[in-house]
């Protein structure tokens, strides 16, 4: 089956948003043997709407809809499919309790606006919405699919990951097309590219199997994509090329697929009964508010001071007022008596930390712009490491709070 | 004039890329009074090419493509242009030398698939390439416009700088399309709508402005347009319109167009030379994170403590250890005074914390998990307020350190 992805929404066409939806999308249809043979964003307009529905409508298996759905004058995508299947509104009884109960939990009445919601094309099946007031629509007619879904990405996301890809996983299809990301940290792309070497000794160039690197400012992405006749043949295809990769460069891979470092780091604390503390200068909390993201972090993580002050280094963290005279505030010594400090004040068995020099300002020629120390203190040793991130402020931090918990995944596995 | 921007490659279809492109492209056009209307994305296969050549010049002013101009087998939007518009390929000199130039910086000879991206479709304007081999086409025939860009974001973007927004911007345009955002927060979409009322107050149907409300988890935007014979008279009309919605909703503005609130309250503390502290449980080192991430937040912010764990509420906050017993870490109790415990051991003008239940489990019937307390303490008073932000663990902390960050912009600007 071949499938279109339509996009609506004014923001989209004067380059407001960036729209995102497609690709994840796209992704998500690809897991199921579904291809996507073209995407189109058009405007809040009837008649855009209604042409780009008739002409996916004539040449695809499959038309998947996003946007237009709120509460708002400017939202009619509704009435569209309306006048497209010529079919009237009707109350739909659990998306009315969907709405009423997320306004109870706000602790206000909803308007007629918002009640107006549970209105849905009458034939159509009704997509909850998990996370929002707007239902999703959902129509088979003679073997082809349509589907409405709010254009809020993670209101659409669970749609297609709760109703959608289940939906047509179970249909089956004649073939699949499997993706797996292997994502590394710490190496430079071109590093990696020659550590791994020519692709031909993993894989022959007509397997259906593809290799591509996916640079970001956390690390490169490595993703294996498998086209074969079943999601057993993919896989091990897939898990065939992996284990060749992992032999060459598998100390940098942390995770697989969308995983975040900071999960990962999570579960080998939990797994090894380790507590953790942080005492964070230049990354100004980004460090502790990654490692709470992952659930059940209270487990190990105890606190994190954010001393951004000299003063407070001093006061919360005991670093000795002579170091910072001495060194300064960003040098390998005060780095080192950060992570002690927070480690030894907390009680924990391992301490992180940082201290460097965000930027835009405030660089000299000996400590420049992006230069950064990052702390690592355990009951047998205290080190700290030197990079350089650049002059970027929110890439800096976010790249120094991935080479924190590097240094941590590192220590913990005791690798290299 | 009203565009369609088509954008061809294969890894867009299979969502491994996110199209940046588009948006970049509508945005600059809208700034010379050009208008998109749609936006396609189809593969590399050449039927699907040509279709969506036709349908776009069928119906568009300016029919913008880029991508599949690359060396390799799989790029073959140049041979589709050449078909669609029945012209053959030239050499043109000057790419040639600049495939050469480029291939001796490297130090290595071009072969011939690397000069043959010199040869271009005859009857084009050749754009040249700053940063790579494959050349731009742009054609003008009849008073419409089409060009064709490599997909490379920042080839094609100066390209479209250097080249097509200068020439559209000499040809004139009838009228003009400005955009202006404003920002809200603390106030859900329908409420905001009803304060607002009927837009015909603020603008006849007819005038060429338009409003959009457009939701995120950290506030409703609304989003002004205005079309008009000149930028003078699109700005004029904007701020009329901006002054009418400020009347009605303008203490929930907190910023224009992409500042972020944690930039806004930085201005502002600078400005009344206020210090700040803080005391995170529950968002776990973002409000920080969001402090630090503007350039000079050390003027103001002092430090936080990020105090998960019980015992860190207490040895750090001095928060009573009865307060905890009697009322629970999540209360009224603990949020004052963790906010009043931070402000006065950092001694620092302004304290604000939070606690709450970030979920997705240790929530109770009378505490559920998405109940977070948010504190603040000046010299003058220390108060806590309550508020639910659902169950999904990141976008409660985005909502919470929002609602924290907006607290304290209002108690500096003395609101309500």
């Amino acid at each position: 089956m071949v499938a279109e992805i339509i996009s609506i929404g004014d923001e989209l066409l004067i380059g407001q948003v960036v729209n995102t939806n497609q690709a994840f999308i796209a992704e998500q249809l690809n897991s199921v043997g579904i291809l996507v043979g073209r995407m189109t964003t058009v405007g809040d307009r009837k008649p855009d709407i209604l042409r780009s529905f008739e002409q996916a409508w004539s040449s695809y298996d499959v038309v998947l809809v996003t946007g237009g759905l709120g509460p708002t004058h400017d939202d009619i995508t509704r009435d569209a499919i309306c006048d497209f299947f010529k079919t009237p509104l009707v109350v739909d009884q659990q998306a009315l309790e969907n709405v009423r109960r997320i306004f109870a939990r706000r602790g206000v009445e909803p308007k007629k606006i918002n009640e107006d919601q549970a209105m849905v094309p009458s034939g159509c099946t009704v997509i909850q919405n998990r996370y929002g007031t707007a239902p999703g629509y959902f129509f088979e007619k003679e073997g082809r699919y349509f589907a409405a879904m709010p254009g809020v990405p993670f209101e659409m996301k669970s749609m297609v990951e709760d109703f959608l890809i289940p939906f047509f996983a179970k249909k089956g299809s004649d073939y699949v097309i499997l993706h797996k990301t292997l994502k590394t940290t710490g190496i430079p792309e071109s590093f990696l590219a020659e550590q791994i070497g020519d692709t031909n000794q993993y894989f022959p160039a007509d397997s259906g199997i593809t290799l591509a690197f996916l640079p970001s400012p956390l690390g490169v992405r490595l993703r294996l994509s498998a086209r074969a006749r079943s999601s057993d043949e993919a896989k091990r295809a897939i898990d065939e090329v992996e284990a060749k990769l992992r032999a060459k460069v598998g100390k940098y891979i942390y995770a697989i697929g969308d995983e975040e470092l900071e999960h990962v780091i999570g579960k080998m604390l939990a797994e090894h009964k380790l507590t953790l503390s942080v005492a964070e200068s230049c990354t100004g909390g980004l460090i502790a508010d990654r490692i709470t993201n992952a659930p059940g972090s209270s487990r190990y993580f105890d606190r994190a001071l954010i001393t951004y002050s000299n003063e407070s280094k001093v006061e919360e963290l005991g670093v000795p007022e002579s170091l910072i005279r001495d060194f300064g505030a960003v040098s390998r010594e005060v780095a080192e008596a950060m992570a002690f400090g927070v480690r030894t004040k907390s009680n924990t068995d391992i301490g992180i930390s940082t201290t460097g020099i965000a930027g835009p300002t405030g660089g000299t020629a000996e400590k420049p712009v992006g230069l950064v120390w990052i702390g690592y203190s355990d009951k047998n040793e205290t080190l700290a490491l030197r990079f350089n991130f650049g002059d970027d402020r929110r890439r800096f931090k976010e790249r120094a709070s991935q080479a924190a918990l590097e240094l941590l995944r590192r220590k913990i596995l005791k690798l290299e």
